[in-house]
């Protein structure tokens, strides 16, 4: 079986990882065979591999954290599950292979007729994209929310959350060339980010408050999303895709009295309830086998030419998320 | 009647404003003269004389938010004042003047034998430095509170209250030689600003955690106290002493949940209750009275003197408040 391993972490994420051919182990009581059919790369494992994100496994480690199997081989003592079934992949178990073994328990089984390239990126962005629309402000249908880095993984999520839920969103990409992508998605106002932003905001909502802006960019684009909302309103960052600190403005945080937050679905996991993931799990996935939300698919690759597909997730130039789709 | 007075708004704010005699009015029906004892000159009145500040009165006005006067003169009808008695100048009544006139209804009489120099800065700083550390976060004795700033105004006064209250407080300048002038005021901990605060800040309180970092910097020192609290604290910007917006991580923001929040006195003002307020300015004026805080003065001007008063001012480099004190 083929895995995509690192033995350091550096700041070039291509350079630290490497397709390497491993014996399959043999299957202990219990245990059942995977073969992976899908595998995102997130932003959260680039900022993994270059030792930037907020939990660091132990090295030597196989890349990738969510994913979606399919079992191929039961060990001894396994019942409920049958070879064929679509699960998905345990959190950070390293995604990134042909092949992976997990117990056979808390396998969560997944509908064998969706899309696997869909299913693969359901634990992490959708749920963010819902939970960052609930956790923070209280909104109502036609209220208004603003988000930048909008032709991200979330940022798709978000929009059609939104549109599900009857928000408005306001989305803003950092580049021209980027609107495209999202004007497909069924937002209501496309932006490109820009020191008068609040301005052409104003302009497209005829003045309407808007009290949360998602910002996963951090820089002077946080503080342009402190000027766009509302008295009181909630800026909340879930990425740094700048590299650089959020700024925000003593005018904004002082006299308008805006504040910044954080969202981490990792610390989300750790706090909310068996059944409160259920039931975020439950929806995200009726969703995703209708075909009611998707992401948009930049390319795929094979665990072999995970230098090549790391390198692409980690530029800032591509529309749509890279997956690992190991050759069979 | 001299008056420091301006018709204009610029970045050097000692250029727009310059003393004016001006004619004293005739007192009308329920109206006093007051003879003004002292006026500080706070931060925000110098953002006011720039247009940086958050409410900009029209022009032209008389420079001055705050202050403390003494009756001179009874106006027709009004009752239960004297001449001679100590009281409040009514805020934003424009009090870098000799002498104003206000309505007598409503005006607060003070302790006519306490320090009318200690008294005048009672409206602005001492209530920010008591509600900042009552409003974010539930402190509790022997809790700990981190401050940059910590040689301003509310910086001196935020230390006197941290201690009444039983905290321990961690006082941080952003210059070796304004050590020496928080060294005096009893707080736990002093140190100097710097990339590496928060490993001199865990090495001065063996780690003990800490829940509220109070800013009136801006720029990296905002990060600098972010690094400094718990997962979960919270940074109180209140300031823009750097002129730079607050930058903080996303590291510290999404990773460790520390939240950005703003505060100004003024929106407090416009929400809390009569009593609350009451309440406030009664425990201010007694503990001002008894000399139980109190806050530093660097130095002394007339009216005549406005504008090097304010060049003072809007330096950084003094240790303590500058007041305007009219010469009789």
């Amino acid at each position: 079986m083929l895995q995509a391993k690192y033995q350091k972490r550096g700041p070039v994420p291509q350079e630290s990882i490497e397709a390497v051919t491993v014996e399959q182990p043999a299957l202990k009581e219990g245990e059942v065979l995977l073969e992976i059919l899908a595998a995102p790369i997130n932003p959260s494992d680039v900022l993994t591999l270059t030792g930037e994100y907020g939990i660091l496994p132990p090295l030597p480690a196989v890349g990738g954290n969510e994913g979606v199997g399919r079992v191929s081989e039961l060990g001894a003592g396994v019942s409920g599950l049958e070879v064929g079934q679509t699960v998905l992949l345990p959190i950070g178990i390293g995604s990134w292979a042909s092949h992976a073994v997990a117990n056979a328990k808390g396998l969560v089984p997944l509908p064998n007729d969706a899309d696997p390239r869909q299913l693969c990126m359901m634990t992490v962005n959708p749920p963010t994209a819902v939970l960052m629309l609930q956790q923070f402000v209280n909104l109502n249908e036609g209220d208004w929310v603003i988000q930048n880095a909008a032709n991200s993984g979330v940022g798709g999520y978000l929009i059609q959350e939104a549109k599900r839920r009857g928000l408005k969103s306001i989305n803003v990409v950092r580049r021209e060339s980027a609107l495209a992508s999202v004007e497909g998605q069924g937002g209501d106002v496309n932006l490109v980010d820009g020191p008068d932003l609040h301005k052409r905001v104003r302009e497209a909502t005829g003045g309407a408050p808007v009290h949360l802006a998602i910002d996963a960019v951090g820089g002077e684009a946080t503080n342009h999303l402190a000027n766009c909302v509302a008295e009181g309103g909630v800026v909340v960052n879930y990425g740094m895709m700048s590299g650089e600190p959020c700024h925000v403005s003593p005018a904004n945080i002082v006299f308008r009295d805006v504040s910044l937050k954080g969202f981490w679905l990792s610390r989300w996991f750790k706090n909310a309830s068996k059944e409160a993931q259920g039931k975020l799990f439950g929806d995200v996935i009726k969703q995703i086998a209708t075909g009611q939300i998707k992401s948009t698919i930049a390319a795929e690759y094979d665990v072999s030419q995970i230098k090549e597909a790391v390198a692409a997730a980690a530029s800032g130039e591509r529309n749509g998320k890279i997956l690992i789709v190991p050759k069979r």
